[in-house]
């Protein structure tokens, strides 16, 4: 048996450790259906603790950091060199599934455990980051964990309140055994001048590998993206008797606004240009709305993602003007709120092509493909930090708690990640 | 002076009267801001004692039938003819205002008073009907007051709730004085086939005659409805990053329906058929919607109405087909739950002609215009009785507590009514 395969067998030897993990992690926020782990909420923390336990078994250096990441190192030969990092997050959706970010904890674990198995000692310190607080619907964030421990949280967003309990960013993350102080006088908890590189696992969001046929899907991008997470448009309530030329419908300038993006989406795609447009919440006034009321209410968020700067000003321009053109057609006024963005991450190439190489050497299929969902890489790869990201082929999409993967992809994901990791730290 | 001219100054003379009714039903259900008196509430009892006091003082035999209606006769020279009909509501929605409905029973005792100042007798029984219950937001049923008198309430009705106490409508009915046991057991209060004909005065729920500069509007029909309560739609809720292809977007197919109908409203008004189409209730699930989720779920009330039955076919189809075309090309379902309608109330064209000539008589200028809200004057019509409707012009629309109409206009209305009633019954 040659190095790589040896490599990949000692991956598919932790199968059970993986079941297992998996298996407890469903124990944490188990709603019906699904599960819901909300970021900065017990059942995070439960998932959290169900990984240091599995790092403590294998012997890694556990630390929390002020953000209340949970750092899992295997420590290299010299510990004075930057330490490489493998992570994702363990928080989901309400209603999630139990893949989602912790696929990526689990896999960042499972190669460590592979190298401890076969006596592999890296050159460097390699730490498995647990990351808190990725699902940006619940303080309409992006990437509070990781950019907390990379100091690039914007300003106020401490103070921002979790959409479900009102409580702000700093109590929650007190709560959980962090320390909102510590994030906010610094210093920060990494400096990502000093990270040797950032590598996620992530099941894919979509059935793409599933129809391919493919178990593995190497990352050519993350896409950036502008959100405004809370549009108002006030127009008038009126007896449902109302002419036409009196009506001042939110809702019906609500639905031109968001088949108008519709459209672009639909022409710029087909023209070749990866994007996405999601109107996630899209909902008239429960409050007063009725059969027999024109609504004179209606709010909505908007995600606007894609993979270059360019393209996002285009569509938010596209956004703009149809909000400015449906506003005097339909006679109502739009809020648009809060606006926020992240910028596009950048793939490093030279570990796209190693774990390519990995792939070829194993002889495991795979696929180049663009995100399409955002991930903590890219607020490393914002920071500076080399980045990669590798797929799991998933059939039933994510946030939802039908979240289809197979052990076996996650295991030849991982063995990919492993010959690479042997590879890149564990020579000489 | 001629007789018309004799007409108009008595009525005129009612001014204050007009004022006092109005000043007095304001004590009734006030709330801040507006009008509230629920159907069958004591806020609704106490505006019945207001128009009865009136009626008492005018001389005319006051009866209260078996759904609490006030009926207040003055009588015919021969009381064996079919009665003359002229009524109104005068119940309010929540936070309404005092002159939707109120204005039309204010309207019928206004002409009777000028009959009387003028010493004329009918030939046949005029009775002003003050009625309860038409503001379909309390039982989620139209004309209750009309209908229970007619003996056309929908099965089951009287055991339905109000909304906001959930009491049956039968207790609320026993509560206000009526008797929901002879409701049930019969016989009616109203014969319709011993109707002569229902008019009824009530301001226009949309500012076009204040547009227009015209006091008074001749109505061309009460439109009907075809309702569809709660439409739900089922996509697959998906992560925010999920490509084109792949997506089930239940609020992407809710606004594509929406817009669909909004065009074919938009090109057959344009074309001359009048109509109005109202998605009141619009919204994904708040329970699981949010920024980073593509919309799994969406429901919406529709309301379709028009003047025709056949353009109400016409609308339906369109909607199917929107449905059908809309589930395919996006992968939802669509299920429609329940459907209700009402039919078209046409207006008596005899009726209608002899007002026009009242007013030109009168030189009044009105302007012809469908409802186009449903009024009890629709149940009436559908029940056989040949039916008429006057508009009073008012610039604020209805339902609000802004409603604006001037008492002068009132006056040129009741006017108009009065010189054809004298044609109608005091000739010979």
């Amino acid at each position: 048996m040659d190095g790589v395969s040896a490599i990949g067998t000692a991956v598919h030897r932790q199968r059970d450790r993986v079941k297992a993990l998996f298996e407890d992690l469903a124990r944490c926020g188990r709603t019906d259906p699904g599960f819901t782990r909300a970021s900065y909420s017990p059942e995070e923390s439960a998932a959290h603790a169900v990984v240091a336990r599995c790092a403590d078994a294998l012997g890694l250096a556990i630390h929390r950091d002020a953000a209340a990441n949970t750092l899992m190192t295997l420590p290299g030969r010299d510990r004075s060199l930057p330490p490489l990092l493998i992570g994702s997050h363990l928080d989901t959706v309400a209603q999630g599934g139990n893949f989602d970010g912790a696929a990526g904890v689990v896999a960042g674990l499972t190669a460590v455990a592979a190298l401890r198995a076969m006596g592999l000692s890296p050159a460097r310190d390699i730490t498995v980051m647990a990351i808190r607080a990725e699902e940006s619907v619940w303080f309409q964030v992006s990437y509070v964990g990781s950019r907390a421990a990379l100091g690039t949280l914007p300003d106020g967003a401490l103070d921002g309140a979790r959409i479900d309990s009102g409580l702000s960013l700093a109590a929650h993350i007190a709560r959980e055994g962090g320390d909102p102080d510590a994030l906010r006088r610094g210093p920060l908890a990494l400096d990502a001048a000093a990270i040797h590189a950032f590598l996620e696992v992530h099941i894919e969001q979509a059935p793409s590998l599933e129809e391919a046929g493919i178990p593995v899907g190497l990352c050519t991008g993350i896409p950036g993206n502008i959100r405004y997470p809370d549009v108002q448009i006030v127009g008038r309530h009126d007896h449902v008797g109302t002419p036409r030329r009196f009506r001042c419908d939110a809702a019906m300038a609500g639905a031109e606004i968001a088949l108008t993006l519709d459209r672009v989406w639909a022409e710029r795609e087909a023209a070749g240009c990866p994007m996405a447009i999601t109107f996630g919440r899209f909902h008239t006034d429960a409050a007063v709305h009725g059969l027999t009321t024109v609504p004179g209410a209606f709010r909505f968020s908007l995600d606007m993602r894609a993979y270059a700067p360019e393209v996002l000003a285009e569509l938010e321009a596209a956004f703009l003007a149809a909000v400015k053109g449906v506003s005097e057609r339909r006679g109502v006024t739009v809020a648009l709120g809060a606006r926020a963005e992240a910028g596009v991450g950048t793939v490093c190439p030279r570990i796209r092509d190693g774990l390519a190489a990995a792939a070829e050497a194993l002889g495991t299929p795979t696929r180049s493909l663009g995100s399409p969902a955002s991930h903590d890489a890219a607020a490393f790869a914002r920071a500076g930090v080399p980045m990669a990201m590798l797929f799991v082929r998933n059939a039933h999409g994510s946030h939802n708690p039908r979240e289809a993967m197979a052990i076996d992809d996650l295991l030849e994901t991982v063995a990919i990640l492993t010959v690479w990791l042997v590879q890149e730290t564990c020579g000489g």
